[in-house]
């Protein structure tokens, strides 16, 4: 089981190939919660994630011993372990082949390739890709967690966090396969032994959270998530062990809370992070109370997020905040009354995105017709106040869902 | 004129109220242009841009003289300016009132109502809401950056800039009424005489640039863009002043170039940059050969964007790159068509985002139909692949425009 001289040891070695990320206070985010809200930037580190700190530590260890210095090494990932890997190995000289599952993201195979690693596509699943990539001898297979190098990797963050800043309440670390907890915990208990550490996994995707509450490893096919690099099948073996010893409690998240918390940091840090990144912001939101005028600090594990994610993410936080409305008016199919209903909107001052108009429903009565409008308001008050008036003017009204 | 002696002592007046924001170096940035770059945040500066430092120099001045102790201030913005004089007025305990245009966006008049003022909506447009702020005489009147204390005030960026960096071969500074870059480039010539300030303004709102250039202070109206927070009418007279004596270029970018900018900053760097922001960024790019191996400092003003625009600035990237296809297909309206042609996009690989069916087109001849296709794509060779082996098979496509 690996010690804070080892995370020590990785901190000498990875020294020069990482960023040391900064660790920020939020003003934003501390009024918003009521904590004293610190963050660390790992979405701002190379390749947008925490994971280049253990693909460096296990793979310059490598480099140092015999018979292993083959220069070819070889991961299977659908997303940031992938990277971290790829831009290793071209920085140290070395050959990667990454093999990915045939459903991962153009996006995220692109920038694999960009960083100069080979990329084999094989099977539909991780696991699939997982079992071919150990499967390949020829070349050394670097693991995304269970491995005790790149867990001290990883743990770098909790040295750099503790150096920072003293007096820590707790810090909230994003959990998949657990390397990234294991790490920062070893670290942080050794250096801090009153912070307590928070796990945080997505309702979609539990497993740590299961099998740290059934003390012994439990597996369960992830759900589709926001945060889809941490929704894994379980656990790592040797991460677990290390969550037993160190980490003081986890938590679960959903979906809704995800995307506002990655929509929170867009507007007010204006700041990229994944989903699995902002898990701890939805953590700590969910429970204000417990953590008022506690230090806390966020690990903000990665930026990588697809576009059309963050589209969705922003279209959805802004829908569900009223500040864009979808609704519908049921109105006469006469000349002039959707010029009408256009003037009671103008009114009100609220900005048409888009709008449509239906008459060939088959709930419409004949003689009508409807009016599907989007509009940008300033919120969901707003947005009733604009029901109101076409209410009482004798309109039928309707949030569209 | 002010001289780099303000501008110290403005530092020492702001530095309790406002963040010594992070000067970083970009790999990817650096790589992508040939130069050095580096990064001046104040996108991460309290409220979301620099505009807090001018106002809390002025501010904190006011309150130093006698008679104007009032505690009430007044301002004209559409954007950055309403939210820092609203923000200081809120730490200092003063009363803000601001003036923003009827057409001023919902998110800016929320957000500078959240920092506590009260927001006057007059006049259709910037002009008649300026007149009206500077004619209410029971306020003392905050210029957004004709106003010496402002223009010191935002010179602390050029302070800090020579403070963490040193052999500096350029600067770039995005440029509107001519505030920042008057006040960096003040600091910027005291401090580092060779060190070159290059100001970067829209081609749609050039007033700075066209005033250089004729040696004279020259109107234009501007005309929409992306940096909306920059296109003024015309520079300040003491602003203007000083750009004659310290700056040494102007350039202009135009709207795919800023775009482009804005969606690098949220991809590579996983920063929100807001338009005006990005126009440094976009000036370095295309002038690449120029700056090649020079040491070159970004200031990224601001990252207020709002979100709609953000959204058609993903999407408009993501088509100029080839990411997203959007396609036409003509194909006989018969049984079984569609799912051919699905069979050969699937075949590729491209992930469909979005798909329409339309018989009805004017130009269609009878018995064709024709499919509207948005799909993800590995770029412009990807889709082209696609295009050839769909022409191959005798399907008319062609790009959506």
């Amino acid at each position: 089981m690996i010690t804070i001289n080892d995370i020590q040891a990785a901190a000498k070695t990875i020294g020069p190939y990482i960023h040391k990320t900064l660790l920020i206070r939020s003003n934003s985010l501390s009024l918003l919660s009521g904590a004293e809200v610190y963050l660390k930037l790992e979405n701002l580190q190379k390749t947008g994630a925490f994971k280049v700190r253990g693909a460096f530590n296990k793979m310059t260890r490598l480099s140092l011993q015999a018979g292993q210095a083959s220069g070819k090494v070889i991961a299977a990932s659908m997303g940031n372990h992938a990277q971290a890997v790829a831009f290793a190995a071209q920085q140290l000289g070395k050959h990667a082949r990454i093999v990915m599952p045939m459903s991962v993201s153009i996006v995220k195979e692109e920038a694999t390739r960009g960083y100069g690693a080979e990329v084999v596509l094989y099977g539909d699943g991780f696991k699939d890709a997982l079992e071919y990539a150990q499967s390949q001898k020829d070349h050394v297979f670097i693991h995304a967690f269970d491995d005790e190098d790149v867990i001290a990797g990883q743990g770098t963050i909790g040295l750099e966090i503790c150096a920072d800043l003293e007096n820590i309440d707790a810090v909230f670390v994003p959990v998949g396969g657990g390397g990234l907890i294991a790490g920062i915990a070893t670290a942080v208990k050794a250096l801090s032994p009153r912070t307590a550490v928070i796990g945080v996994q997505a309702e979609a995707a539990p497993t740590a959270f299961l099998s740290r509450r059934n003390g012994k490893i439990t597996g369960q096919t992830p759900l589709p998530t926001i945060a889809d690099v941490i929704a894994l099948e379980r656990p790592g073996d040797k991460t677990f062990e290390l969550m037993e010893r160190h980490v003081d409690e986890m938590k679960l998240v959903g979906e809704d809370a995800i995307a506002r918390a990655v929509l929170l940091f867009l507007e007010r840090k204006k700041l990229v992070v994944e989903g699995a990144g902002a898990v701890t912001l939805a953590a700590l939101l969910e429970d204000c109370e417990r953590y008022e005028k506690k230090r806390v600090v966020l690990v903000l594990s990665g930026g990588n997020i697809d576009f059309t994610v963050i589209d969705r993410i922003i279209r959805k936080g802004l829908v569900t905040s009223g500040r864009i409305g979808v609704f519908e008016v049921t109105l006469d199919d006469a000349f002039g009354k959707l010029h009408a209903v256009m003037g009671v909107i103008a009114l009100h001052r609220a900005s048409i995105l888009d709008i449509a108009h239906d008459r060939l429903a088959a709930s419409l009565p004949i003689g009508k017709a409807r009016v599907i409008v989007t509009a940008e308001t300033r919120g969901r008050k707003h947005l009733e106040s604009i029901f109101a008036d076409l209410a009482g003017k004798g309109y039928e009204v309707r949030y569209r869902t």
